[in-house]
């Protein structure tokens, strides 16, 4: 099947371990070439970060469970980019 | 007939399969290049995807009999570039 | 007289025949290098499309004829770019 | 003296001869080698258009004598470039 | 001293000479290589324009006198980059 | 483990030391390639600045050690970018 | 200790001497490559300037006496780039 090149991911996590921690892990994925983490929000409990993650081929279910193995949880897959081109996405008059 | 190269659709999907899942398998119509899929919005039972397709000669019959094979229903077709060269859209004072 | 380089159209066109096949059918005009059709508004009897033409020598009558023949009506030309450069519109003060 | 390279002009044209029309006309102005018109408004009698307008020496009196004899009137000049090089404008704190 | 090599001027001028005209009696300053006139309002009795001058060593000195000898009045120095190289400047989070 | 190629980190310190002798000491870590620092707060104690630092292999550590040495503290980690390549991140709908 | 590449200075300086000479001057600090000035404001008795300087190895003290040697202050350092390389910095979700 067509790879997967490019991942948005909106992740829930604990603060520990803390997010340079957290994306290292991500990127020791062994599909994952890079992975930048960009903080959303953040309260006592949780912080709120948006996963750009691209590879190769990258596989969403080991990034998921290295998510989870983490004691984070994927609230929601934003944007998927596969096959053998990259598709950038540019605004429609319907956005 | 001149090839599409380009075409934005606006899809109506239950939540099965996952985006990532669905994505893989429209990229895999073997008239496109690659896709990209990008959540708008979710509610309990539908998720609303934008898809940004491209390829040599982009077959759209072949893409929305994948698309509903998935139990999902295209919208709307919102913007199709066709020809030997991809013509970019830019704003004019109409818009 | 000067080349038509880029024509930008704004186009009230019947839900039939689809945008892919209405781009396409443009695209085959002799003149034409590339179509990109941009859906603005649809409600239950018409689509309002916006159409980016591009090509050396792009001639109007023969795509206003085909856009014509296929039921749909041009409601205005938004732009026009003639002579042997393309000539970027940038925005003034006074825009 | 310098050579103007870039101007942009407002013009109002009556509805005849149309804006493909009026804009070749223009970019057969002896000094110009392109042309893009981008249509402001409109109303029942009249057109408001910006002509962008590029040339290695483009020669105004020309162009608006060419306005004039295809019924339009020249409302203002937005921007004039002059020089060896076009002096590209940037937005300053000032704008 | 470091050559001065942009200059973005604030004029305000008569309505005569015009524009284009204007424009050009600058470019012919001797340290001048291009001037770009913008055109900000206008009122019956005077026009008022930014003006962006490139050169290799702008002699602010000879522009102002030259602006002067059109009757017009420099009203602002709005920006000056000057040195072996040109600067360009960038938002910060105190703009 | 995958390296740090680029942080951006919030930070609050005291006016001593000033911002330049600072970001000085900071770029002087050993794993650290570049450093820019944003003013975005002051008051009449503390100055709020986002650092943007990159490296081959940016020890975080060895920062938040540095920054506290200066008698700073860091509030919050807000990107980190991992992995052979850094991902650049993009605006999608959920944003 | 590491190089500072890029500084952005807000700075209160009197009427005289104008901008030009004033950033002429600074331009010829020694460490200074080049500066580009930008009018903020300016009222009856002082004018609002923001500095953007470059160079190789900008000496800020250098830099700030000059200032003050012609009648200015500096009131803010509002970005400071250092190190091998001039890190950009982008927008996160926490801006």
């Amino acid at each position: 099947m067509a790879p997967v090149r490019r991942l948005v991911v909106d992740v829930l996590k604990p603060h520990e371990p803390p997010l340079v921690e957290f994306t290292r892990q991500l990127s020791d994925v062994e599909s994952v070439d890079g992975v930048t983490s960009s903080l959303i929000e953040l309260d006592k409990k949780v912080q709120n970060v948006k996963l750009s993650i691209e590879g190769e081929s990258v596989e969403f279910d080991a990034v998921e469970e290295t998510v989870e193995g983490l004691g984070a949880t994927v609230h929601s897959v934003d944007e998927v980019a596969c096959g053998e081109q990259v598709v950038e996405v540019r605004r429609t008059p319907q956005d």
